[in-house]
């Protein structure tokens, strides 16, 4: 991964971890249950958004290398872990 | 909410923030990306068991007192607001 | 549930019938696996309309009479089914 | 798709339609809305099932050939579309 993509990851990881702190002081502070839940629902989306950054970054990296590459078993491999991928998704 | 909830639901968001900071600790150490994905989707999964403990609280509390109150305007509101948690979780 | 509620869900039940249809044409006649894809995901997100529509229902209907009702058992059912239906969606 | 895979699919595609009319049928019969959503998820389920068999073929023909490909119009085609059924799942 080159250091811009690595660090346009770190920073949506920034971002998510300053989210949690905030959801734990609205239930400090006993926020409603709807509101904080809205919050949390925010977080998984901003968590699938950053999945399809790292997933669109591995499709372009080691993806397309191990099916160019003239290596069945590895071609195979990198096959196996797309699938689960989209399995643990649902 | 009672303390005790509260504590339960502050010590998961404190454990999940802990997730967060490993899988920045992976992406500094530029861990395979497969891996990572494997991190953010557990990190997804104990949002939603997080979800669920805030959800079931809320039906016990707001909800049973909204529809056991005789101010229909107040019923109405409490069914929405779950109708909508039902919509954005997909 | 009333007849226009009734007939409302059998409508988008036909509906639905008719694409999983369209969708057997489609691999038949060989489509492109994407073009399937799409298919199957637009099917998937009219079953969560219909879910929507069904759950909205109850609401109304069986969860209202039985948290109304003197009888905790009955209520606790309710919730516990509602807690289900969230888990489930995942 | 080889006639076998293809057999498989529509059997899927059949099992699902015969679902669909199993849950017209408990509508009609007015079946409780919880044992109806019961229903609707495990076809939504069934249909996830559906999509991996789906996509697992996609992968080990189109998106192969495509990457394996000197034309990198073609290899970056088919990482669209796989951003973009894993951005639908969601």
């Amino acid at each position: 991964m080159d250091q811009d993509q690595k660090q346009q990851i770190l920073n949506r990881l920034n971002i998510i971890e300053g989210h949690i702190r905030g959801v734990k002081r609205m239930v400090e502070e006993d926020a409603y249950c709807i509101d904080v839940l809205n919050q949390t629902r925010a977080i998984a989306q901003a968590l699938v958004k950053l999945d399809a950054l790292i997933l669109n970054r591995h499709l372009h990296s080691c993806v397309i290398t191990a099916i160019r590459s003239e290596d069945v078993g590895e071609r195979e491999r990198v096959i196996a872990e797309l699938m689960q991928v989209f399995e643990r998704i649902h």
